[in-house]
């Protein structure tokens, strides 16, 4: 894929990390540096960084950053100190498996390396968290392939939240699709959901779109049913924060209702996301654990107040989507058709 | 109905017409005046009123506005004035019937009257004007009665858009119907959608249910889907702007994709609207015009942009729901049920 579609929003310092501050986009790039868990944790609980994918990538370099802030002299401590930090990150946010995915495989690395010097295992333990973000740009790659093969000229393509680049280690699951039509010269236009309350839709991926020079348009989150009445969206793609083995998935709140939506009006609604969204240890999506946020997101947008004083406000962060709604998976090996049996 | 549920928000001062400007709520209480016809449009046109019943009013009004500004001597100016006065304001907002339904009523009274004194005439299209809006709160009452016979305890209530007091002549159509169950002590609650762009179910619908102590929740346009499924929503009440003989209508962008989740949880879904929002000239919905507003409303939020410069926006000010998916539309009248063949 072309370089230009590149995000760069994270950067490795060798102990702290530095990441593209996803509250301030677009109006402001601001990068933000964590030098302890801590900061870590609060850049992913309060959605700094965002994103099922790039949210497994910082926590494994999260995992680094508490490594190196620590005086490590054997294993035993080392295995202390990475338990600790698990704890701390595996309460930031419940509903993307890609966190716990990403902690395991460097649990997976401690297993695999035990009889290793600690500065030696520490050094490995680093080396995966990047190759987990190399890995991950790779597959964005891989996604992007798959799925522009399902894109035609004139097609009025759907998504939801933000499954770019800014999402992921790179390129992006749903958008790498769009990146890649773009790169095969196919004409297409994309409405992008504005997506109530954190609008990642509106400053996120129209900010990723406007740059990759993709035709788009920003439409508020109760617009969709419209447009697909009017035949003007033939296709939606969106991302997946945790998959179950039968293709039920958790993502953004609203994904639901888009996929009932295309269902109603004939669409095919396209879930892109990389192996490590997959939660094979669900047999369906009905046990998914759904982040209920805090009410100030909805009741005040750019700091001000929309609703009265005294008014509470539901805030569920994601929704989940059974398998029966969805034309096809995509992910990093290919196109899945359902029945969905997902293995990793 | 209890007078404390009434929403003050429109004074005549015979010669001039003041409102409660809605697109200053819930934050800021003001008062906008109109003595001149230019005035009521720029009201209607940018929305410092809104509601299809309440534009009614306030374009009867508006004609009074401009016939006393005038100096009419003879049946032939009042006439000329009028059809100006109707020029200008039928080009404010095209998809409310009650517009054209309030100045085809005023005409009415031209016609009927037309050997009158000139004087005798203006006074008696005044009685009208005034009495259009004594109706309407007569309607209110009656949709209110009819409709909370539909609420039961424990119900989980959703509403779009206003469809209140502020968006009628004081009690509202669906909110009427929520007003007379809470007199009636029934325990239930309002799930409030925002509605997105211009969030009138944030600012006002949450301004009116606060005022009436009446239990809500403010929601995203994108949760109601999941509020469904999770089974917390069991009745959908909505106004409408224009409805067709055979039912189908037009309402706030939003509503058919309510109608359409509503009808795949098997979730009742009511249209209450007061038969002046009835245009039986139309046997279907099909052709109803939808008012294509400018992207500001969606790029920016209270002043502040929330998508990157150069982001293109559409904003559909209504969508167009089809007889098969109500349940039952409730007017002054009574409910009626499908098949609908809607008379005047």
């Amino acid at each position: 894929m072309k370089k230009d579609f590149l995000i760069e929003h994270i950067k490795w310092h060798g102990k702290s990390l530095s990441v593209l501050d996803q509250q301030s986009l677009p109006n402001k790039i601001k990068w933000l540096k964590a030098s302890k868990i801590e900061d870590v944790f609060c850049f992913i609980k309060n959605m700094h960084v965002r994103g099922a994918p790039l949210i497994g990538i910082v926590a494994a370099l999260g995992l680094v950053v508490h490594l190196k802030s620590k005086k490590i002299n054997n294993l035993s401590v080392l295995e202390s100190v990475l338990r600790e930090a698990k704890d701390i990150l595996s309460k930031s946010r419940p509903t993307a498996v890609n966190l716990f995915w990403a902690l395991d495989e460097i649990g997976k690395v401690v297993i695999e390396n035990k009889s290793r010097d600690v500065r030696d295992l520490i050094s490995l333990i680093e080396k995966r968290a990047l190759s987990i973000w190399q890995e991950d740009i790779e597959n964005s790659r891989s996604m992007g392939e798959y799925g522009a093969g399902l894109v035609s000229d004139g097609d009025g393509v759907l998504t939801h939240c933000n499954a770019g680049g800014l999402a992921t280690g790179g390129y992006g699951t749903a958008l790498a699709v769009m990146f890649k039509a773009r790169e095969r010269n196919i004409n297409f236009r994309v409405y992008v959901d504005e997506t109530r309350p954190v609008l990642q839709g509106a400053r996120l991926t129209c900010w990723e779109l406007n740059k990759a020079g993709i035709d788009y348009r920003l439409i508020c989150d109760n617009m969709a049913g419209y447009l697909m009445s009017k035949g003007r969206i033939n296709k939606i793609f969106v991302g997946a924060d945790r998959i179950a083995k039968n293709g039920g998935f958790a993502n953004k709140i609203g994904t639901y209702s888009l996929a009932l939506l295309a269902k109603a009006h004939n669409i095919p609604f396209y879930v892109v996301a990389p192996m490590s969204s997959f939660d094979p240890g669900l047999e369906t999506q009905c046990r998914i654990i759904i982040e209920q946020r805090g009410p100030e997101e909805v009741i005040r947008i750019g700091g001000k107040f929309i609703a009265p004083l005294g008014t509470e406000a539901e805030n569920p962060a994601f929704d989940i989507t059974p398998p029966d709604l969805i034309a096809a998976i995509i992910c990093e090996n290919g196109i899945i058709k359902p029945p969905f049996n997902l293995i990793k």
